[in-house]
């Protein structure tokens, strides 16, 4: 199996994030993406495929805002990373706004998210690594995507949990854009992929399938409740599958096979996994039993539907483990 | 002119705030309350109108919430005062939440708004304070309501900028049911009253109109834009006049001019000014040019409606010459 990864991912390396009311350090370190390094062996750059890919998910204005955010905020007279502290919560709407803060709130849903120097880089060559990724499903069946940050808490126009381009939409459109007619996104991080979810939320070409902990305890809360469904012609194109906390290896295969079925009915013709490790039972900031030995068992239910698959990296934070489990889930292709 | 004031409203002391980045001192303090009592003579308790007025603007889940968000943060295990950090900014619907720190982001729309041990205290005395002064406006023509914490950041179910309840919404409520038919809102506190604009934006009985700091480059910037002008009954009954960075009185007596004529075009029978002293020049978070000898200036202004007047104090932060910022402008009416 092919492996992508470009070492300029490694350029943010945010220290603080705002959480449970207290400033903390940030767990989403480049450390994560040394770990995973280690244990899964040599990796190949992905070719640069500039932003018209990503363009065809995000809009200019918020591209544009991610590259000069970490610059406008130093340019206010602000040290560090850059974090909002109000959010358009009621009205929403288009609007020019001026001020850094406006505009971190604008873009975001959480102080969780934190701009620093590196950030677009990351985010940039994180995306073209998903990109190539894909492209190597036309020799191979399946293919990885080591990307960090992660990205499926992001929406066309909002960073959050972590994330700021969503790989995982961006390699779904540029697969439609290259002739796929059907696409199944399988999010089986902790957390709901709320960001990949709205995406596509009124789209029937793009089925958006999540596993993870309930949101009425977990983040993000607002999002990945059973009655989500989609809208429009998505309408039925969204399955959330919440799982309470405790839930270890049999309970997360039922929720699997459930989900697994949904696919195969909508006879997709490309998968993207968005894989994150931090199911696992002794993850830091979540809380699923999974073990390490019980990953290639989820890869190998997954591999059974016998479609193209693009795995791409999301969550995952206990780093002692998560060279191991991302490996351990691999190997079950 | 009678001033009515509770000492419970001290109850209320947070710690902290998160604002541009860091958690920093809170700028709302018990000290704002004591040095406008020094400045501003004898006040008077309310009387205890219970929560039926209250819940008139604010519906019963949100009261319950601010009644039991600190002592659900300190279950959870947190210490000091209780701040969001994830927020609904898409796809805001109902939901039945479950976390203490998914409730706060549901119910609030920044990091700056600390929920403490009295605050519910403070916010319920802060409200009973503002409807025993609009009685007394039976017998005379002015009265004040020493609120503190201010309000007009405040939606019907969501904290914001300091505010808790809204008491200035609250007594326009209490008015209409006792027997006003036209309520005229005027907010010239430094930062757009959001809160009380939401609530009454469908409103035709409700006119509100705020000057300004411009929201392109101050908080709460994603509301307080001319555009905002109302909608179904209340379209045209919303009337936004933003201010430039460094305003001083002339042009700040021009849009008072302008508020003015709209409320006397209005045919109010009473009206609600929402005082906010961070216009002063030397306020620690606030941009205007006002000096302290200019704010009986703008209350003669005021005043020359002959409306019967109800003053609820908001904002202002320099703890120095607010008491005089305060008095002189009540000397105005």
């Amino acid at each position: 199996m092919q492996i992508f990864w470009d070492p300029r991912q490694l350029a943010h390396a945010p220290s603080i994030e705002m959480h449970n009311g207290r400033i903390e350090p940030c767990s989403e370190t480049p450390a994560r993406a040394q770990a995973i390094l280690d244990a899964v062996g040599p990796t190949e750059l992905p070719r640069d495929q500039g932003e018209d890919p990503i363009l065809r998910v995000h809009p200019r204005a918020y591209v544009d805002f991610l590259k000069s955010a970490h610059d406008d905020w130093c340019a206010a007279g602000r040290t560090g990373d850059a974090l909002p502290y109000a959010f358009p919560a009621v009205r929403r709407r288009s609007l020019s706004l001026d001020r850094i803060d406006a505009r971190l709130g604008r873009y975001a849903y959480d102080t969780c998210t934190p701009i620093a120097a590196g950030t677009w880089t990351s985010a940039y060559w994180n995306v073209q690594t998903a990109l190539s990724a894909l492209e190597a499903l036309e020799t191979d069946r399946t293919a990885f995507a080591l990307c960090r940050p992660p990205g499926h808490h992001c929406g066309a126009d909002y960073m959050g949990g972590y994330c700021y381009l969503n790989s995982a939409a961006v390699a779904a459109e540029a697969a439609i854009a290259a002739g796929r007619s059907r696409v199944a996104i399988l999010d089986i991080d902790y957390h709901h992929g709320n960001g990949t979810q709205d995406i596509f939320y009124a789209r029937g070409d793009v089925l958006f399938v999540s596993i993870h902990a309930d949101p009425a305890t977990d983040y993000p809360f607002y999002w990945g409740h059973p009655d989500e469904t989609g809208e429009g012609e998505g309408e039925g194109a969204t399955l959330n599958l919440p799982l309470l906390r405790g839930t270890g290896l049999t309970e997360f295969e039922r929720a699997l096979d459930q989900a697994l079925d949904r696919i195969a009915a909508f006879r997709a013709d490309l998968l993207i996994v968005s894989y994150g490790a931090d199911t696992y039972a002794h993850d830091p900031i979540s809380h699923f039993a999974i073990e390490t030995r019980d990953y290639p068992l989820l890869a190998r239910r997954i591999a059974c539907l016998g479609l193209p698959t693009l795995v791409v990296m999301e969550g995952g934070y206990a780093l002692d483990a998560l060279g191991h489990n991302v490996a351990a889930f691999l190997s079950g292709f």
